[in-house]
């Protein structure tokens, strides 16, 4: 049933209808979780293994003889930086392997620009009248929130189905020098699940911004997240890239093994070029000693190599796969033919961005936590949580059960066309 | 041989001999490390058992039934909050369990300081035109870093048997609202291992600084790490004398298990009012999503309780006794009768502090550098690495085997001899 043009008299009916389906869905007394991109328990038990990889003490010496107990090695040992350069691609000159979040790494990094400024900042950025940071949106509340806690003002950048708008990009930052960074998550977006297109990425590695410190914040948490490991989507080298602009030093890379080995118990990697590398351990020697190096040889002794980690994921692609395919059926048979929503289907990462009608997603929100589901908030995946179009809801289908997750998903389809027909005909 | 009032023939002839032995010893071509406060390999053998603690999904599961492998939960679980509150006299609800490092918890918190301000702050302290801290010296040169780096300009206060020369802390911070902290290590400190006594920590509990948002760092990190495990040296509970003058917003407290369990693989500790904590907790969760919980459920599981902790403290002081004892009896043995060198004694902690003879602690330093031994740089244990006095070296007896550590110890009784008879008659 196309919702967008019914007869009042036939919008009424499917009202009552859906209301009827509404109420006694309320008296279940649902709990149900659909709100973070957290791992499933199936998922954490493949990793257990890892947890009692490390009995005795040769099994924390490094490659270089350091045991892997005791203070020291700021930057990580180098079999860590070995096999994660490895696995995404990077120089092991330009990898740090840091503690268990990379949000951590990029939080600090930002602060760390805030106090200090960045290679080729006149002075730091707390010290200037205005800090402004691009924001493709949707993207990741985590990002914004941020920036919003140091005062550094957002701007809004279309997604496209090939990354930001990058003409909208380019424009901006040659235009504002007070713009010193942008937020990416250049393959498998959160919440888009889209992939940065080769031309997207070289326009990101040729951009020429009118502020000599800025910074592209390359958070790739889903680099090696795909659902069909043997056919990978690829994404560009930004490194490779920016090499042929000089622009190496303009990219901030992330990543982590949150959502490979345990989230919260994993490790974190930076990579940067060894100028900024420099001017980064400068300041983190004075904050740490070094980060848990027993936990990266647990890594390294559970995983072996890069291809180690590529098994691994494809037992997390096994698991997750079908959870993306049930909430994507779901959506297709319930809202397929309503003219009210789109959504995509994403080849990894771990969210489905779904767009109900417009003026409708707090709504939905609203809507669907009275039944006892709970959505990450909506306009939670814009700059200040406000969604211009009040229309994106962000779709973490991996945390739930299975059976879980079918419920959760038609009640949440219940509830857009619930809001939609509100919206248009009450 | 008192060598404060010889004959200059005497001087020469001691001079000489020394000189021989230097010569001899260079031959050698050693090399020994008595730099940092590194636990031995010995320490780290007998926590061993804590790595295979956690074998299944079930030892992952908190008593409220957090499963630890997953995201969730800020400020640590809550039975190792109970653990260190035991361990430390602490309330629960003033703890964050934390990462892997107490120095990183206090990196943050005065990073935090400049860009956000604490409780009772006015604005940020980077908007202010200066921040000072005091800082007690000899003290912990990483404490004093922290500073450096972040600009804030540093004021010595004398360190008595006692602790800080409490009529110098409490009139400078009456006098002067530009300070806006002070670094302190009650127990054992570093270097001096000097415990605070109950009226230097009641002076501090009820100190009245001009500064509204002052803040006492209170480095515990030695809490427990006592000699005589059953005949601990007490330290009054700064927080308990806070409470009687309104003053618990002043005081930031941290611990670590860095040597207890593992350095860089321990868990880190933070403690303040509940106050504090909220303002903290509010930067924190945008910071980072959790830290390493499977780590907190480790330590857990294999201490048990406070008890547990303490049990372990006594096999670590068997092995590092021993070590402090040959330190000592060497210094004893080799500088008793000389008159120019001091020392302490400690009942516990990580190091010894050694003054030498006025304006050679430079000298001897670079004397024993040339043996192959490795002490903390002279000057380090002063704010910018300035000792007035160019007396003080900090000696770390717990890293080198004892065989090394009695060659160093004699190298370096040497040294201070060498100097101070060069000072004193070439």
């Amino acid at each position: 049933m196309n919702y967008t043009n019914l007869s009042k008299e036939a919008a009424l009916a499917e009202h009552a209808k859906l209301t009827k389906e509404y109420s006694e869905l309320k008296a279940k007394g649902l709990k149900l979780d659909m709100s973070r991109g957290k791992p499933g328990k199936d998922q954490l038990d493949i990793t257990m293994g890892m947890l009692g990889v490390i009995s005795d003490d040769t099994d924390c010496r490094s490659s270089a003889g350091i045991d892997c107990r005791n203070y020291g090695l700021l930057d990580g040992i180098p079999e860590a930086k070995k096999l994660f350069a490895d696995l995404l691609g990077l120089k092991e000159s330009r990898v740090i392997v840091a503690g268990n979040s990379s949000l951590n790494l990029m939080y600090d990094s930002v602060a760390r620009a805030m106090l200090y400024g960045v290679v080729g900042s006149e002075k730091p950025w707390s010290k200037l009248d205005k800090v402004k940071f691009l924001c493709p949106a949707p993207g990741y509340d985590r990002h914004f929130a941020i920036c919003e806690s140091l005062g550094i003002e957002m701007i809004n950048v279309p997604m496209t189905e090939n990354g930001p708008d990058m003409d909208v990009v380019e424009k901006l930052v040659a235009e504002n020098a007070s713009i010193k960074g942008i937020w990416c998550v250049p393959k498998f977006s959160n919440p888009g699940g889209i992939v940065y297109s080769d031309e997207t990425v070289k326009r990101f590695a040729a951009l020429k911004p009118a502020a000599k410190d800025f910074r592209i914040f390359w958070d790739n948490a889903y680099a090696v997240h795909d659902f069909d490991i043997d056919n990978p989507v690829k994404l560009l080298d930004i490194f490779a890239e920016a090499e042929k602009y000089g622009n190496v030093d303009k990219i901030f890379y992330f990543a982590s093994t949150s959502k490979i080995s345990f989230p919260g118990s994993g490790v974190a990697i930076m990579a940067a070029s060894e100028d900024n590398l420099a001017q980064i351990k400068k300041v983190m020697t004075v904050q740490t000693i070094g980060f848990d190096k027993i936990n990266m040889m647990r890594h390294v002794k559970y995983f072996k190599d890069a291809d180690g980690i590529l098994e691994h994921m494809r037992a997390h692609a096994k698991i997750i796969k079908p959870k993306f395919d049930i909430v994507i059926e779901t959506l297709e048979r319930e809202l397929g033919n309503t003219g009210i929503a789109e959504w995509n289907s994403p080849k990894g990462g771990y969210f489905i961005s779904l767009d109900v009608y417009k003026g409708c997603a707090k709504r939905v929100y609203s809507l669907v936590s009275e039944l006892g589901v709970t959505l990450t908030a909506a306009g939670a995946t814009f700059p200040y949580g406000k969604d211009p179009d009040d229309r994106n809801i962000r779709i973490a289908p991996t945390f739930p059960p299975n059976d879980e997750l079918k419920l959760a998903s038609e009640i949440l389809c219940l509830c857009v066309k619930l809001a939609a027909i509100e919206k248009m005909y009450l």
